[in-house]
């Protein structure tokens, strides 16, 4: 690996120069200092000097998720990463992303920068800035429900989405349900890919038709209802499996507005397992991800990746947890 | 969870019998003692009490697997779980297991009776009496390339076949090979079922097709090459994936026997990249499995089953290893 000295011939200034650049001086010039780190970055010299000089620092990153209070699906994914983390001693910074952030600065020179030895990447999309830079990354990194082919430094950790839809699938059909509809999350995400995967093969494996005119895909909001619950009634289905708890408390409200009961007339069954699951009315049978875990998780697959232990996925169990929102089908 | 006196009530005998059936005085018949041991079990006594007594005991449970030196697949398996483990303090013994051990014994009952609060297989069957009940086991156990539906308490470790195979495959479309032979593992095995999916699929991702009268299952020993390899050839094969080292030295020795040059008129893949592997003669090319990461990641697992965290699998990365049995193409 790269040292001071590769550094400064590359770039044909001074071992002090470099040293500066690296330590944040402000007698150098910003240009001086972005120049550096970058070159740091490309030659590798990153990890090295972190293990060095015994740093245990991570982050998490963190965009389009909300976790400020326990009611939001962040909250404790962040608790479990921090509880995991504190027990062996990591300090652990909790940074809201965006954009501007992105274009600014390169992800690799952002870490470095801060002296991050590795980062948790919450809410991120396939389309951002960083998450294209993860293909060649060097910097361990953890994402939540995205995978990242051919680096082995990137990690994925998740709830197992074959068994979280299987779960919902089988209860229902269990109830007799056969015109099972699928409000999925949103069409560009790894996990929407599983599901729907899932969902499809599920049903197959139960002798039932995956019916395309019964799935969709929205986002994770509950208004995102008002456009799909009424296909889904005039297609006939008699039960809906949503990608989130936040989209089935819309999905009630909708069936209830088209002057339907749940779960007399029409079944709902969320996902994530929120406290807010349990407040709806009526209280929602949902697929619970274990979030704590998931945070928990994510650390000891970090820990793993920034000792050159190369983990790509990480599954976790997804749990059934019945309520009131799902009944035996109606008899015509 | 139960008490001594639950055991004791259901049972109908004194609290003082119940604990020597537990510490295993030898004033107390044989019988009395399995007895309250296996309601212990059934009970839900065993994790509790060990937790209580603050034992930091695990075992490795191996069975038809070589571990004995290092040109064998287990032993840096276990050379790596036993360094992860001895890092947070905890005791490994390794037990090579049998038929007899399983019939005389449940698990559950053998590892409370040794203390141990949690086990990883290797080797094992999906007919083996010790996996079927793992179904129902309350102990953390962990499985090599073996999955248990449905119980949070079994977690399973692994190579990804998918990025392994694929691996393969693509090295192989990149020299012009389309006619590509796959000799997989025995066939009731989860990971040859995977590998055969990863085939199918990645075939089909660069264009081709997975010929069935290129695919078939064998065991992992050189001989098995002897019934397949002449079918491979006849059937037009330009270049042979393996499911593991041992079986791609069967296969050069056989396409040599057949009065072919490997790689010049067939190309071999192998799989693990074992020692051997660079002393073949061409040294193999193939899918490296990092044993050590494998073993490490099984503790990891293990050690978050045993504190609650329900992973139920864990991937790591397959590694392209290119040496010399592989080549472009000839041309007709």
């Amino acid at each position: 690996m790269a040292t001071i000295k590769d550094i400064a011939d590359k770039l044909g200034i001074a071992v002090s120069t470099v040293s500066k650049g690296l330590n944040g001086a402000s007698d150098i010039s910003h240009e001086m200092r972005q120049l550096v780190l970058d070159t740091a970055v490309e030659m590798g010299y990153a990890s090295k000097r972190l293990k060095a000089k015994g740093t245990k620092k991570v982050c998490i990153l963190i965009e389009n998720m909300d976790y400020e209070n326990i009611d939001q699906f962040g909250y404790e994914i962040i608790m479990g990463f921090k509880l995991s983390a504190a027990r062996r001693h990591w300090d652990v910074s909790v940074i809201p992303s965006n954009l501007n952030m992105q274009t600014q600065e390169k992800f690799d020179t952002y870490m470095l920068k801060n002296e991050f030895s590795g980062a948790f990447l919450l809410g991120f999309t396939l389309h951002d800035d960083w998450i294209k830079q993860l293909h060649k990354t060097s910097v361990p990194t953890v994402l939540l429900d995205n995978y990242i082919a051919g680096n082995n430094h990137v990690g994925y950790v998740g709830t197992d989405s074959h068994e979280g839809i299987s779960l919902a699938v089988n209860h229902l059909v269990g109830l007799g349900h056969k015109k099972i509809a699928f409000l999925n999350g949103s069409k560009n995400s790894m996990v929407s890919d599983e599901r729907y995967q899932a969902f499809v093969s599920c049903m197959h494996e139960n002798g039932l038709t995956a019916d395309e005119n019964l799935i969709e895909y929205g986002y994770y909001v509950p208004d995102c209802a008002k456009t799909h619950v009424p296909t889904f009634l005039h297609n006939g289905a008699t039960a809906i499996i949503c990608a989130s708890d936040v989209m089935a408390s819309g999905v009630i409200s909708e069936v209830t507005k088209h002057g339907l009961k749940v779960p007399d007339d029409i079944s709902v069954i969320g996902y994530d397992d929120l406290p807010i699951a349990s407040q709806l009315n009526p209280p929602l049978t949902t697929i619970r991800q274990d979030r704590i875990d998931l945070g928990k998780s994510a650390f000891l697959l970090l820990d793993g990746l920034i000792n050159d232990v190369t983990i790509s996925k990480l599954l976790l169990r997804a749990k059934f947890i019945e309520r009131q929102s799902t009944k035996a089908v109606k008899k015509a």
